[in-house]
């Protein structure tokens, strides 16, 4: 998290408050600058935004004042570009954080390409010694159906082991980062009668559970994106714990749209052609089961479940 | 221009001013909802911006603070990072313009893809009957020596000639296309008699000097790439109103950016391999023309220039 | 559509073959460089492409040989990426096309913007005289329910209203242009007594139904997505008829990626969070109507449309 | 490197030839699928390309045919839009490459985010133990001046301790990794006994100078900024060894475009505002300083480099 010369900072930047004409959200000046802690060592930070939900309208309508009419209306707009894929208005509000995370979060966040990034430089400055150790009821087992996912707890034993060497080998790697760099936190040698190898190659030596931290900004349009793959049951866990806690941003920030997004994507189910003719027949009355709707099973268990029917059906 | 509604509507969101803890720059304040008047019925107008000078130095330095230690030190670091081509930190501000230009600006404007754009849309509604007519001392003739440009000025006759052929043909294409649409200001009917064509299709007898209008959001280093481009001698003139009013904001909104723009880029020049051996060559006071140059003669003579040097040297 | 001139051009191009290791598609080998014919003068020219079905594999193995293991595995593959929004393997694939179309179809496909073009330049060359007239069955009449859309035809009489003035204004228009140009096909001037105005003003007298040519790039992914949007029925008819004949492109380059597309995508339905809700009532049989849905009226109407049942249900 | 499984694969796809109407190279025809060895396990593969020089002159004349009429034509052509940053014609090649490199590598590289990307999935499939260590003489010490490079080597001992201590903590780490994983190279427990932790969660112990693979697909503008940014020598020189040999294969691709980029580009400089002064007074020998020039120490020392002048001038 912060450390308190960091707090100072950012306690001073709080209690600062200026004049603006620009559409401002109450709800989102409460939470500028202040650190929402996210796994053990992580943050995000509210830096600025740009538009609310009215500047969605605004923009919809290209309308020369503020874009609100009446609240029933702009819903109403907003739910329509929604469900239209009319996708660039929502463009027209822009969001700014601050994110420490561990370096293989960072490494699946960046990839959204569409969005302004700038990462603290391990080349041009000293990592801190703080690094990522899963809480013990986050430590899964690989799951058996799913390449890609977790499945069941290691138990209590098996836990304690990985979180041992966890700490064993973030511990080690760190103290042979700083024995190579050979300096101290001011930058002065620790062994005056030897070089110390350069950042840029010394921080090789550290494990990707190890935080680093960016600035990142991004449009509604794309960040949304972003939290519909990432708040999702397969994304990894980690990622989904800054997602879920954006999506809260989101929702103090533009609750229309969150409403809108909530019922058209993520709440929604893109049911495929073939889901759509045994959702016609389940209707109607006529027979189907797994085999004879021409999905595969891992397809149909998920229909089904979206269904809330038994997949035996 | 803007309409007496419309400037109602201006007035109203000009007067109404909130409380806020983000980066904010007096001048743009100012500066907000206010159309600015380019070409015959153009304007620009300041939506909304996001960050200031020091917030480049903010994300520049990953900081949880304001970015700002010292004028000195923060103008020093950005004009250290426009040199270097550091840009990211400068993805970090952005700015929304609600723009008013003919048709065939927007073509052009369009083109520069790493932008959000809301366009008027002449599917669900009607364009208004407002189309661009250069003023005389800009009816050019096509340049013998650069095919994409224009040299001198048409004269007295030409002109006239030139100004009858564009009003007749925007005004009858114009008339046309409400005859067609079949439809008064309000949406009924002129002839009740008769259908009307689609706004879709209607649309396309009018000429590209018929006036468009967006929202159109863009970050501070893609719009410093957008006027290095686009204020520059070779782009069209009408464009170049457009970015001259584009980089007066700036200069208003991140005063030290502005400066290093000037400074290394758009009063720079990108001396070539061959330019910077004519400059050795120049200085040392060894003999070269264009012939032992091996440059172009385009090429020597944009050198020569830029050096403020004779041609013939 | 192409001149004889262009036709020879073509004709060797196509007669000219090499050997190549990379991953080709004969079907399209077929297409290359040939015309298709789009709307009254538009077309549609294969100038290149790049991967295969194959090549989506490969990717998402990142394997060292072909990517091919078996065309069973292979279709189960690419269904699962295109289920779960694996978009990246589809980006590894890539064509470039060759298209004619009026501009106010040019303007809506340069929207999107995650693609490469080259359109040709009316400041550096003339405009041929060519535009869209379209043919008489695609008169519509504004739609009274949908601002954006079409419904109807005009009545014979009202079409030969349209199809009189929209071919008037393009001839005259063109005929100014030419004039205002003072220029014939070869660059030399009509009256050599007068200047002829610069090429870059003088085509801002040209509707937009004339005729523009660009070269276009894009990723398969990315042209994926302009096809959802561009084949469905809320997309101007105009643009449909390209996007339609880029689909039959599609089916032939990828064939188990269009089936998937088609599966999942284009004949799928993104149902809403209600939209789910009221699908589990009408299987288990519990009472539901509009009102009680909490939907609006044409999102009830969509819905029952998509189910095949009548919407009063 | 590839293994003898992988080598086996890459024989097959060498060997097989097919016909083709598209524009071909035959010097990368020659380059297709093979390993270029880069660090000590790293390597680039051309996997495809779309274009050549002609592409980029077809283009730029929106052609009915190839794009070439005369090779002197089309190098003046090349010249003249990289010299004018006429950017959109070298988008219109398109080159896809198999990479493998050290994550820190991976990290630097997909801050470029105009590219399509797949990358070997750690959650999905487990790493092998492959990790990069420098030769010697790469073990540079940190520079006092520039706060991001290297200057110097280490002394014999101190680069002793350094490669010893990566080796350490590299196969310390990955030993961990696989008994965390309790798995061995089938995906068969090590210890039928306990469970294994998810990929997902193992991975993160690994430090970040473990080798990655990505299929990587960029255009040619694109690939060309990338050369410059990551060619200089202010990159580190891990990812320069990289970006030397794209630079050689852009050589063998596009010769034409690589003279021009060579010329106007990479060995050209982008002087200032300031600089042309400073330039303009050495060639009329009026007295000039870094004082009275008013640039800063760093930047009068790097344009005297570039002149090739003393820096005590």
């Amino acid at each position: 998290m912060a450390s308190a010369a960091q707090k100072t900072e950012i306690g001073q930047i709080q209690t600062t408050t200026y004049q603006t004409k620009r559409a401002t959200v109450p709800a989102l000046e409460e939470l500028l600058y202040e650190p929402l802690q996210i796994l053990d060592h992580g943050f995000i930070r509210l830096i600025d935004y740009m538009g609310n939900d009215d500047a969605i309208v605004q923009a919809a309508r290209i309308s020369y004042g503020a874009g609100t009419k009446k609240v029933s209306l702009d819903r109403a707009l907003i739910n329509y570009l929604m469900r239209h894929r009319h996708t660039s208005p929502f463009e027209m509000c822009e969001i700014k954080l601050h994110i420490k995370m561990p370096i293989f979060v960072a490494r699946q966040w960046i990839r959204h390409r569409t969005a302004n990034v700038n990462e603290y430089s391990a080349r041009y400055s000293i990592l801190s010694n703080e690094f990522y150790i899963p809480a013990e009821q986050y430590l899964a087992s690989q799951s058996n159906t799913n390449n890609q996912g977790r499945e069941g707890n290691l138990s209590k034993q098996e836990a304690a082991r990985v979180l041992e060497l966890l700490k064993q080998d973030a511990e080690q790697t760190y103290n042979h980062y700083r024995e190579m760099l050979n300096e101290d936190e001011h930058g002065n040698k620790l062994d005056p009668e030897r070089d110390g190898l350069t950042r840029e190659l010394a921080r090789m030596n550290l494990p990707t559970n190890f935080y680093t931290e960016m600035y990142w900004k991004i449009d509604l349009h794309n960040l949304l994106h972003f939290l519909a793959l990432r708040t999702e049951q397969h994304a990894q866990w980690e990622i989904r714990a800054y997602a879920d806690e954006m999506l809260n941003i989101v929702k103090q920030w533009v609750p229309l749209t969150y409403d809108a997004f909530i019922q058209y994507k993520l709440h929604g189910a893109p049911l495929s052609k073939k889901g759509m003719d045994v959702v016609r027949k389940l209707i109607s009355g006529e027979p189907i089961d797994q085999k004879t709707s021409g999905m595969g099973t891992r397809e149909w268990q998920e229909l089904m479940a979206s269904l809330e029917l038994d997949e035996s059906q």
